[in-house]
Protein backbone atom coordinates (compact mmCIF):
# COMPACT_ATOMS: atom_id res chain seq x y z
CA UNK A 1 0.00 0.00 0.00
CA UNK A 2 1.57 3.34 -1.26
CA UNK A 3 1.16 6.34 1.68
CA UNK A 4 0.99 9.54 0.51
CA UNK A 5 2.41 12.08 2.51
CA UNK A 6 0.55 15.26 1.63
CA UNK A 7 1.75 18.73 2.16
CA UNK A 8 -1.38 20.85 2.79
CA UNK A 9 -1.97 23.16 0.50
CA UNK A 10 0.49 21.80 -2.45
CA UNK A 11 1.44 19.74 -5.40
CA UNK A 12 1.39 16.87 -3.83
CA UNK A 13 -2.45 16.50 -4.35
CA UNK A 14 -1.90 15.36 -7.80
CA UNK A 15 -0.88 12.26 -6.39
CA UNK A 16 -4.10 11.67 -4.87
CA UNK A 17 -5.77 12.22 -7.95
CA UNK A 18 -3.22 10.18 -9.60
CA UNK A 19 -4.69 6.93 -6.86
CA UNK A 20 -7.94 7.44 -7.89
CA UNK A 21 -7.92 7.44 -11.85
CA UNK A 22 -5.72 4.65 -11.57
CA UNK A 23 -8.52 2.94 -8.31
CA UNK A 24 -5.88 2.08 -6.25
CA UNK A 25 -5.50 2.19 -2.66
CA UNK A 26 -3.49 4.06 -0.70
CA UNK A 27 -3.12 5.97 2.89
CA UNK A 28 -3.35 9.64 2.98
CA UNK A 29 -1.06 11.18 5.76
CA UNK A 30 -1.83 15.04 6.28
CA UNK A 31 0.95 17.98 7.13
CA UNK A 32 0.17 21.32 7.72
CA UNK A 33 2.45 23.73 6.78
CA UNK A 34 4.30 25.94 9.48
CA UNK A 35 3.69 29.59 10.28
CA UNK A 36 5.83 30.61 8.28
CA UNK A 37 4.26 29.30 5.28
CA UNK A 38 6.89 26.28 5.31
CA UNK A 39 6.90 22.44 5.09
CA UNK A 40 7.24 21.42 8.55
CA UNK A 41 9.90 20.02 10.09
CA UNK A 42 8.51 16.71 10.22
CA UNK A 43 7.93 16.42 6.34
CA UNK A 44 11.50 17.53 5.33
CA UNK A 45 13.01 14.92 7.45
CA UNK A 46 10.99 12.51 5.11
CA UNK A 47 13.38 12.84 2.01
CA UNK A 48 16.49 14.27 1.51
CA UNK A 49 14.92 16.88 -0.92
CA UNK A 50 12.06 18.14 1.50
CA UNK A 51 9.51 18.48 -1.08
CA UNK A 52 6.05 17.88 -1.83
CA UNK A 53 4.85 15.16 -2.57
CA UNK A 54 6.86 12.27 -1.21
CA UNK A 55 5.23 8.88 -0.85
CA UNK A 56 6.40 5.53 0.60
CA UNK A 57 5.88 1.99 -0.84
CA UNK A 58 7.46 -0.54 1.26
CA UNK A 59 11.58 1.08 1.67
CA UNK A 60 11.37 2.97 -0.73
CA UNK A 61 10.67 6.95 -0.24
CA UNK A 62 10.19 9.02 -3.25
CA UNK A 63 10.19 12.49 -4.03
CA UNK A 64 9.59 14.45 -7.33
CA UNK A 65 5.84 13.98 -8.82
CA UNK A 66 7.39 13.64 -12.02
CA UNK A 67 9.07 10.63 -11.31
CA UNK A 68 6.18 9.68 -9.14
CA UNK A 69 3.56 9.27 -11.29
CA UNK A 70 5.17 7.57 -13.81
CA UNK A 71 6.64 5.41 -11.26
CA UNK A 72 2.86 4.25 -10.04
CA UNK A 73 1.27 4.04 -13.62
CA UNK A 74 3.46 1.56 -14.77
CA UNK A 75 4.21 -0.41 -11.66
CA UNK A 76 0.96 -0.58 -10.54
CA UNK A 77 -1.47 0.90 -13.43
CA UNK A 78 -0.36 -1.41 -16.06
CA UNK A 79 0.88 1.72 -17.67
CA UNK A 80 -2.52 3.36 -17.84
CA UNK A 81 -2.19 7.19 -18.96
CA UNK A 82 1.06 6.63 -20.26
CA UNK A 83 2.35 6.15 -24.30
CA UNK A 84 4.53 3.72 -25.33
CA UNK A 85 7.54 4.64 -27.43
CA UNK A 86 5.75 3.52 -30.80
CA UNK A 87 2.71 5.14 -30.11
CA UNK A 88 3.09 8.53 -32.74
CA UNK A 89 2.36 10.76 -29.82
CA UNK A 90 5.31 9.53 -27.45
CA UNK A 91 7.18 12.47 -27.98
CA UNK A 92 4.18 14.92 -27.09
CA UNK A 93 4.01 13.26 -24.16
CA UNK A 94 7.68 13.01 -22.59
CA UNK A 95 7.33 16.86 -23.87
CA UNK A 96 4.29 17.58 -22.27
CA UNK A 97 4.96 15.29 -19.11
CA UNK A 98 7.65 18.12 -18.70
CA UNK A 99 5.74 21.18 -18.68
CA UNK A 100 5.13 21.16 -14.85
CA UNK A 101 8.62 21.21 -14.12
CA UNK A 102 9.18 24.23 -16.85
CA UNK A 103 6.62 26.14 -15.63
CA UNK A 104 7.78 25.51 -11.83
CA UNK A 105 11.44 26.95 -12.44
CA UNK A 106 9.92 29.68 -14.41
CA UNK A 107 7.38 30.49 -11.38
CA UNK A 108 10.18 30.02 -8.83
CA UNK A 109 12.72 32.26 -10.72
CA UNK A 110 10.15 34.88 -11.51
CA UNK A 111 9.09 34.83 -7.45
CA UNK A 112 12.81 35.89 -6.56
CA UNK A 113 13.10 38.64 -9.35
CA UNK A 114 9.70 39.95 -8.31
CA UNK A 115 10.86 39.76 -4.10
CA UNK A 116 13.42 42.52 -5.39
CA UNK A 117 13.04 43.71 -9.02
CA UNK A 118 14.48 43.93 -12.09
CA UNK A 119 18.06 45.15 -11.43
CA UNK A 120 21.21 45.22 -13.71
CA UNK A 121 22.38 42.13 -12.12
CA UNK A 122 19.32 39.82 -12.81
CA UNK A 123 18.13 41.58 -16.16
CA UNK A 124 19.22 38.94 -18.64
CA UNK A 125 17.77 36.03 -16.41
CA UNK A 126 14.71 38.14 -15.88
CA UNK A 127 14.45 37.98 -19.98
CA UNK A 128 15.27 34.43 -20.32
CA UNK A 129 12.86 33.65 -17.59
CA UNK A 130 10.08 35.80 -19.36
CA UNK A 131 10.63 34.55 -22.64
CA UNK A 132 10.58 30.93 -21.59
CA UNK A 133 7.54 31.07 -19.86
CA UNK A 134 5.45 33.29 -22.14
CA UNK A 135 6.66 30.52 -25.13
CA UNK A 136 5.46 27.62 -23.05
CA UNK A 137 2.13 28.88 -22.27
CA UNK A 138 1.19 30.05 -25.76
CA UNK A 139 2.54 26.68 -26.95
CA UNK A 140 0.48 25.28 -24.50
CA UNK A 141 -2.45 27.42 -25.57
CA UNK A 142 -2.26 26.64 -29.01
CA UNK A 143 -1.61 22.70 -28.41
CA UNK A 144 -4.69 22.68 -26.83
CA UNK A 145 -6.60 24.04 -29.52
CA UNK A 146 -5.91 21.49 -31.58
CA UNK A 147 -5.99 18.94 -29.32
CA UNK A 148 -8.31 17.66 -26.64
CA UNK A 149 -5.47 16.47 -24.27
CA UNK A 150 -1.61 17.25 -24.21
CA UNK A 151 0.09 14.00 -25.23
CA UNK A 152 -3.14 14.45 -28.37
CA UNK A 153 -6.38 12.55 -27.84
CA UNK A 154 -6.01 10.46 -24.87
CA UNK A 155 -5.98 11.91 -21.25
CA UNK A 156 -2.41 10.93 -19.57
CA UNK A 157 -0.26 11.87 -16.86
CA UNK A 158 0.67 15.07 -18.98
CA UNK A 159 -2.79 16.11 -17.36
CA UNK A 160 -2.00 14.78 -13.91
CA UNK A 161 1.41 16.77 -13.88
CA UNK A 162 -0.13 20.21 -15.43
CA UNK A 163 -3.28 21.13 -13.89
CA UNK A 164 -1.71 22.18 -10.87
CA UNK A 165 0.20 24.95 -12.60
CA UNK A 166 -2.45 26.09 -14.20
CA UNK A 167 -4.97 26.01 -11.38
CA UNK A 168 -3.11 26.95 -8.47
CA UNK A 169 0.14 29.00 -8.84
CA UNK A 170 -1.95 32.29 -10.27
CA UNK A 171 -2.69 32.72 -6.83
CA UNK A 172 0.78 32.72 -5.56
CA UNK A 173 2.01 34.84 -8.41
CA UNK A 174 1.74 32.64 -10.81
CA UNK A 175 1.17 33.21 -15.05
CA UNK A 176 -2.89 33.08 -15.25
CA UNK A 177 -4.09 32.03 -17.93
CA UNK A 178 -6.87 34.65 -18.63
CA UNK A 179 -5.82 35.28 -21.69
CA UNK A 180 -5.54 31.37 -22.86
CA UNK A 181 -9.00 30.51 -23.89
CA UNK A 182 -8.17 26.75 -24.97
CA UNK A 183 -6.34 26.27 -21.71
CA UNK A 184 -9.26 27.60 -19.74
CA UNK A 185 -11.37 25.18 -21.48
CA UNK A 186 -9.21 22.36 -20.72
CA UNK A 187 -9.21 22.99 -17.24
CA UNK A 188 -13.14 23.04 -17.26
CA UNK A 189 -12.88 19.46 -18.71
CA UNK A 190 -10.74 17.90 -16.74
CA UNK A 191 -11.71 19.53 -13.50
CA UNK A 192 -15.72 17.45 -14.20
CA UNK A 193 -13.24 14.08 -14.47
CA UNK A 194 -14.95 12.15 -11.37
CA UNK A 195 -11.48 11.06 -9.81
CA UNK A 196 -10.28 14.55 -10.06
CA UNK A 197 -13.21 15.99 -7.96
CA UNK A 198 -12.52 13.25 -5.34
CA UNK A 199 -9.31 14.16 -4.95
CA UNK A 200 -9.59 17.71 -4.83
CA UNK A 201 -11.89 17.09 -2.16
CA UNK A 202 -9.84 14.79 -0.25
CA UNK A 203 -6.53 16.51 -0.96
CA UNK A 204 -7.13 19.70 -3.33
CA UNK A 205 -6.40 23.61 -2.44
CA UNK A 206 -9.72 23.85 -0.19
CA UNK A 207 -10.03 20.32 0.99
CA UNK A 208 -10.51 20.25 5.14
CA UNK A 209 -8.07 18.96 7.34
CA UNK A 210 -9.67 14.89 8.15
CA UNK A 211 -10.42 14.77 11.65
CA UNK A 212 -7.25 13.05 13.79
CA UNK B 1 18.73 11.87 -39.20
CA UNK B 2 18.54 13.91 -36.48
CA UNK B 3 19.56 17.91 -36.44
CA UNK B 4 21.02 18.89 -33.15
CA UNK B 5 21.05 22.57 -33.00
CA UNK B 6 23.75 23.43 -30.53
CA UNK B 7 23.81 26.39 -28.77
CA UNK B 8 27.64 27.03 -27.65
CA UNK B 9 28.42 26.97 -24.51
CA UNK B 10 25.23 24.89 -23.49
CA UNK B 11 23.73 21.72 -21.87
CA UNK B 12 22.95 20.95 -25.49
CA UNK B 13 26.57 18.88 -25.83
CA UNK B 14 24.27 16.41 -24.02
CA UNK B 15 22.33 15.43 -26.71
CA UNK B 16 26.14 14.90 -28.75
CA UNK B 17 27.39 12.81 -25.96
CA UNK B 18 23.82 10.50 -26.46
CA UNK B 19 24.26 10.08 -29.75
CA UNK B 20 27.85 9.50 -29.72
CA UNK B 21 26.81 6.31 -27.08
CA UNK B 22 24.15 4.98 -29.01
CA UNK B 23 26.62 5.05 -32.44
CA UNK B 24 23.89 7.42 -34.25
CA UNK B 25 24.31 9.47 -37.04
CA UNK B 26 22.98 13.09 -36.25
CA UNK B 27 23.95 16.59 -38.02
CA UNK B 28 24.94 19.84 -35.72
CA UNK B 29 23.76 23.11 -36.19
CA UNK B 30 25.80 25.19 -34.58
CA UNK B 31 24.96 28.93 -32.56
CA UNK B 32 27.03 31.43 -31.09
CA UNK B 33 25.60 33.19 -27.89
CA UNK B 34 25.48 37.07 -28.72
CA UNK B 35 27.38 40.08 -27.05
CA UNK B 36 24.33 39.55 -23.98
CA UNK B 37 25.71 35.91 -23.69
CA UNK B 38 22.14 34.88 -24.45
CA UNK B 39 20.90 32.60 -27.48
CA UNK B 40 20.91 34.45 -30.65
CA UNK B 41 17.39 35.57 -31.97
CA UNK B 42 17.63 32.49 -34.88
CA UNK B 43 18.07 29.86 -32.08
CA UNK B 44 15.42 31.17 -29.83
CA UNK B 45 13.06 30.84 -33.31
CA UNK B 46 13.19 27.01 -33.53
CA UNK B 47 11.16 26.33 -30.58
CA UNK B 48 8.63 28.21 -28.86
CA UNK B 49 10.90 28.00 -25.37
CA UNK B 50 13.78 29.17 -27.28
CA UNK B 51 15.72 26.84 -24.51
CA UNK B 52 19.09 24.66 -25.57
CA UNK B 53 18.74 22.41 -26.15
CA UNK B 54 16.44 21.75 -29.36
CA UNK B 55 16.32 19.06 -31.89
CA UNK B 56 14.59 18.07 -35.28
CA UNK B 57 13.94 15.06 -36.16
CA UNK B 58 11.54 15.64 -39.53
CA UNK B 59 8.91 17.74 -39.06
CA UNK B 60 9.36 17.36 -35.35
CA UNK B 61 10.89 20.15 -33.29
CA UNK B 62 11.47 19.15 -29.76
CA UNK B 63 13.27 21.25 -26.87
CA UNK B 64 13.56 20.00 -23.18
CA UNK B 65 16.77 17.42 -22.92
CA UNK B 66 15.14 15.13 -20.36
CA UNK B 67 11.74 14.39 -22.87
CA UNK B 68 14.44 14.53 -25.65
CA UNK B 69 17.00 11.96 -24.48
CA UNK B 70 13.99 9.10 -23.67
CA UNK B 71 12.70 10.07 -27.00
CA UNK B 72 15.81 9.09 -28.70
CA UNK B 73 16.69 6.17 -26.55
CA UNK B 74 13.66 4.56 -26.95
CA UNK B 75 12.39 5.25 -30.32
CA UNK B 76 16.14 4.66 -32.18
CA UNK B 77 18.35 3.42 -29.50
CA UNK B 78 16.19 0.31 -28.57
CA UNK B 79 15.84 1.00 -25.25
CA UNK B 80 19.64 1.15 -24.81
CA UNK B 81 20.58 3.51 -21.09
CA UNK B 82 17.07 3.09 -20.08
CA UNK B 83 15.53 0.93 -17.15
CA UNK B 84 12.16 -0.79 -17.64
CA UNK B 85 9.15 -0.79 -15.36
CA UNK B 86 9.78 -4.10 -14.12
CA UNK B 87 13.56 -3.37 -13.36
CA UNK B 88 13.80 -3.37 -9.74
CA UNK B 89 16.14 -0.12 -10.09
CA UNK B 90 13.01 1.98 -12.27
CA UNK B 91 11.93 4.10 -8.98
CA UNK B 92 15.85 5.15 -9.08
CA UNK B 93 16.71 5.56 -12.55
CA UNK B 94 12.89 7.76 -13.05
CA UNK B 95 14.16 9.65 -9.66
CA UNK B 96 17.79 10.64 -10.96
CA UNK B 97 16.62 11.33 -14.00
CA UNK B 98 15.01 14.25 -12.75
CA UNK B 99 18.14 15.68 -10.85
CA UNK B 100 19.10 17.85 -13.56
CA UNK B 101 15.75 19.52 -13.86
CA UNK B 102 15.82 19.82 -9.85
CA UNK B 103 19.12 20.83 -9.88
CA UNK B 104 18.66 23.16 -12.71
CA UNK B 105 15.63 25.31 -11.17
CA UNK B 106 17.46 25.24 -7.57
CA UNK B 107 20.53 27.04 -10.10
CA UNK B 108 18.35 29.87 -11.64
CA UNK B 109 16.58 30.75 -8.34
CA UNK B 110 20.12 30.51 -6.42
CA UNK B 111 20.94 32.97 -9.41
CA UNK B 112 18.19 35.38 -9.23
CA UNK B 113 18.77 35.80 -5.58
CA UNK B 114 22.10 36.17 -5.43
CA UNK B 115 22.15 39.25 -7.83
CA UNK B 116 19.85 41.11 -5.31
CA UNK B 117 21.15 39.65 -1.77
CA UNK B 118 18.27 37.60 0.68
CA UNK B 119 16.07 40.13 1.56
CA UNK B 120 12.77 40.16 3.81
CA UNK B 121 10.79 39.33 0.83
CA UNK B 122 12.83 36.33 -0.54
CA UNK B 123 13.90 34.84 2.70
CA UNK B 124 11.57 31.88 2.51
CA UNK B 125 12.28 30.97 -1.41
CA UNK B 126 16.25 31.16 -0.26
CA UNK B 127 15.71 28.89 2.48
CA UNK B 128 13.69 26.22 0.68
CA UNK B 129 15.81 26.43 -2.16
CA UNK B 130 19.26 25.96 -0.16
CA UNK B 131 17.76 23.07 1.45
CA UNK B 132 16.37 21.41 -1.61
CA UNK B 133 19.94 21.64 -3.48
CA UNK B 134 21.93 20.63 -0.50
CA UNK B 135 19.52 17.97 0.07
CA UNK B 136 19.87 16.43 -3.30
CA UNK B 137 23.57 17.18 -3.46
CA UNK B 138 24.09 15.29 -0.56
CA UNK B 139 22.01 12.42 -1.44
CA UNK B 140 23.43 12.56 -4.78
CA UNK B 141 27.14 11.98 -2.83
CA UNK B 142 25.74 9.19 -1.24
CA UNK B 143 24.27 7.21 -3.48
CA UNK B 144 27.42 6.96 -5.35
CA UNK B 145 28.86 6.00 -2.51
CA UNK B 146 26.88 3.12 -2.70
CA UNK B 147 26.65 2.56 -6.75
CA UNK B 148 28.74 3.30 -9.64
CA UNK B 149 25.85 4.91 -11.36
CA UNK B 150 22.77 6.58 -10.61
CA UNK B 151 20.58 4.38 -11.57
CA UNK B 152 22.37 1.38 -9.90
CA UNK B 153 24.66 -0.74 -11.87
CA UNK B 154 24.36 0.42 -14.93
CA UNK B 155 25.12 3.44 -17.00
CA UNK B 156 21.76 5.23 -17.66
CA UNK B 157 20.34 8.16 -18.93
CA UNK B 158 20.86 9.57 -15.78
CA UNK B 159 24.66 9.66 -16.09
CA UNK B 160 24.10 11.73 -19.50
CA UNK B 161 21.63 14.31 -17.95
CA UNK B 162 23.37 14.85 -14.35
CA UNK B 163 26.80 15.79 -15.75
CA UNK B 164 26.55 19.18 -16.96
CA UNK B 165 25.45 20.03 -13.68
CA UNK B 166 28.26 18.83 -11.88
CA UNK B 167 31.06 19.31 -14.29
CA UNK B 168 30.10 22.77 -16.06
CA UNK B 169 27.34 24.72 -13.75
CA UNK B 170 29.86 25.43 -10.85
CA UNK B 171 31.89 28.19 -13.42
CA UNK B 172 28.60 29.74 -13.78
CA UNK B 173 27.81 29.85 -9.50
CA UNK B 174 26.34 26.67 -9.26
CA UNK B 175 26.89 24.47 -6.23
CA UNK B 176 30.73 23.02 -6.83
CA UNK B 177 30.85 19.30 -5.61
CA UNK B 178 34.49 19.99 -3.83
CA UNK B 179 32.94 18.50 -0.61
CA UNK B 180 31.32 15.27 -2.36
CA UNK B 181 34.05 12.94 -2.94
CA UNK B 182 31.76 10.02 -4.35
CA UNK B 183 30.70 12.87 -6.97
CA UNK B 184 34.20 13.77 -7.82
CA UNK B 185 35.04 9.74 -8.47
CA UNK B 186 31.90 9.21 -10.42
CA UNK B 187 32.67 12.40 -12.82
CA UNK B 188 36.77 11.15 -13.26
CA UNK B 189 34.79 7.76 -13.74
CA UNK B 190 31.88 8.86 -16.30
CA UNK B 191 34.15 11.45 -18.12
CA UNK B 192 36.67 8.70 -19.49
CA UNK B 193 33.70 7.36 -21.96
CA UNK B 194 35.09 7.30 -25.55
CA UNK B 195 31.58 8.39 -26.27
CA UNK B 196 31.82 11.33 -23.95
CA UNK B 197 35.40 12.15 -25.18
CA UNK B 198 34.76 12.45 -28.43
CA UNK B 199 31.12 14.28 -27.86
CA UNK B 200 33.21 16.91 -25.58
CA UNK B 201 35.87 17.68 -28.26
CA UNK B 202 33.14 17.97 -30.84
CA UNK B 203 30.55 20.14 -28.62
CA UNK B 204 31.53 20.34 -24.68
CA UNK B 205 32.40 23.89 -23.30
CA UNK B 206 36.01 24.20 -24.62
CA UNK B 207 35.42 22.51 -28.07
CA UNK B 208 35.99 24.73 -30.91
CA UNK B 209 33.74 26.24 -33.25
CA UNK B 210 33.45 23.84 -36.54
CA UNK B 211 34.99 25.49 -39.88
CA UNK B 212 31.89 26.66 -41.86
Amino acid sequence: MITIYHLAQSQSDRVVWLMEELGLPYELEWFERGEDMLAPPEYCALHPMGTAPTIRDGDLVMAESTAIVQYIAHRYGDGRFTLAPDHPNYPDYLYWLMFNNNAQTSFLVNLAIQATGITAANENLAKTTQRRQEGLYKQLDARLGENPYLAGDEFTLCEIMAMTNLTALPAFGGRTIDDLPNAQRYIERVSQRPAYRKAMGIAGPTAPRPAP
